[in-house]
């Protein structure tokens, strides 16, 4: 199979190159792997997201008014290292901090951590909230939940891009994020692993005509495969899962995010969030609002990601339907 | 490979189902392949489209306000028969009348033809344009250009939906139409053939690490295919053709839409962009707007369509970047 690529190890930089040509808000810092809103105001607390690359969209498409200030990104499933991050959050400080938002894998947490021990050094005033949505488990961890940060972080840039662009200090971003992100829950499965460009195997193996549930983003397998049967099939382990996380009452509202992880159709999108639909519907739920689309990818993956986020406070709609220039929003 | 659907037979009927769900302001006409656009304001002409199944998001992606009034949809890479078109363009007509956005494609113009004539008799006003954007050249018939109806058909899309959406009627839609559709030109490429869901086999050969020239949207061939050597290489030869059609001054305003065929992934439509951007800024061209996403797709097929429209009317600009709620402009 071709990969449209000129040079292997210059393939980020390339992508990088096309999204700002293509969005003009974005520009980026000089010979540091950060980008930005070059519209962002500046008595707005600036927010920062990042992460290892071969997730696009993400983060590159949620940099704009109403979501992420900038972007600090490594290699393919690598982080940037705490220099970068740290670079990052120099350049975003005009004195009133950063509020950052990271995704929850251990190298992650390491680089970020660093990053903003040091940055509080120097005098930056730092919050951030940890993403953890994923809720699928670990057969080898006596089926811990594994937390990853997953497609649910999307809704956090959204919710708390939106609430900083209205004025909201350091602190209530913490706190809106804190309670936001322990009602975001994500799930999803894989029809087709995800490889390395040039690879000779993909990442982890998935027979023909099988499915895996709860894989990760960065080619990690999931907890069970199966032999695929139907999409309704699908939705329905979906929802339990889910069902299982928040063991949720009639009529309680959420928001629903279905997130293509990287080369699924838009007509199998469109047939599974049908399915997922209809069973939400018989769980008695109030879904006040549905994104559906490709946010967050594991290279060429195929698969969707469920994201389910309990709407505790209204004002987080408002948040996610107000109008934002980031390109995959 | 998995395709993830339930009943074959259903799974435009189940596509079309979810995205009901996920955008509400778009609805069905009971028992029609005829969606529409609930907000419209009946004093405005409305614009109809459609075609086969298969190319998800089109059509039913550019339904919103400022874009299509309604779509009609047939089977995949089948157009809605006549009488289906008929139906759309009664349960369109207000007294003012309506226009219809056509794909040249043979079967499409046989049907949408003789819709309107019907419709003609039944006293309803209809004007149309033929999108007939495909520069790509049939190498059997002495290498004539095939001016199918690609891609680019979402510029006419757009810009002829914001005219309507300001006021223009059938005529001024009808000269617009005319003028935009000479200047609009497309030429992709694809790495991988279009697949049939359960299809033993893919809609065209295409051997390993190759791509081909000139595809269409419904698995037809390309003009010619040879091995992959980089993005770059693709770009040079798309640049190539488009040259042929425009023969471009320096400094010449062009639109630009990079369209994803299907399932290419971010990472290596981003890189396209950046090479095809690159090779544009040395022809001197001023490319004073960039769409980068999936508008029109071949089912699973892999590949980049590139469309340029000359922009001989500054005002198409301010139509384009005109806001709607379709969701997949």
């Amino acid at each position: 199979m071709v990969t449209i690529s000129n040079h292997k190890h210059m393939m980020i930089d390339h992508y990088i190159k096309g999204m700002l040509l293509a969005h003009p808000h974005l520009a980026k810092v000089p010979k540091k792997p950060i980008i930005y809103n070059r519209e962002h105001h500046s008595d707005l607390i600036p927010i920062l997201s990042g992460g290892g690359s071969g997730h696009e969209p993400a983060h590159i498409g949620f940099i704009g008014d109403g979501m992420l200030t900038a972007a600090v990104y490594g290699d393919l499933f690598t982080p940037p290292g705490s220099e970068q991050i740290l670079e990052a959050l120099r350049f975003l400080n005009k004195g009133k901090g950063v509020f950052v938002i990271i995704k929850n894998f251990e190298a992650d947490i390491r680089e970020f951590s660093k990053a903003i021990h040091q940055a509080r050094l120097e005098g930056i005033p730092v919050r951030y909230i940890v993403s953890h949505d994923d809720i699928s488990v670990e057969p080898k961890k006596n089926f811990q939940m594994r937390h990853r940060g997953l497609a649910g972080t999307i809704l956090l840039h959204k919710i708390l891009g939106q609430a900083a662009l209205q004025g909201a200090g350091l602190e209530e971003l913490e706190q809106i994020g804190f309670r936001l992100a322990t009602e975001i829950a994500t799930i999803g499965f894989a029809t087709k692993s995800a490889s390395f460009p040039n690879a000779a195997l993909p990442l982890f193996d998935l027979p023909e005509e099988n499915i895996s549930f709860g894989i990760g983003i960065h080619g990690e397998e999931g907890y069970r495969t199966v032999p695929f049967i139907s999409s309704e099939h699908l939705a329905v382990e979906i929802v339990n899962k889910l069902q299982i996380k928040f063991h949720w009452q009639e009529n309680e509202t959420f928001i629903l995010l279905a997130n293509n992880l990287g080369t699924t159709t838009e007509l199998e999108q469109g047939i599974f969030l049908n399915d997922l639909g209809q069973l939400l519907e018989l769980e008695g739920l109030d879904i006040a609002y549905i994104k559906n689309g490709k946010y967050m990818t594991s290279l060429d993956m195929a698969g969707i990601s469920v994201t389910l986020a309990r709407l505790k406070d209204p004002i987080w709609l408002d948040y996610l339907k107000a109008p934002t220039n980031a390109f995959a929003w």
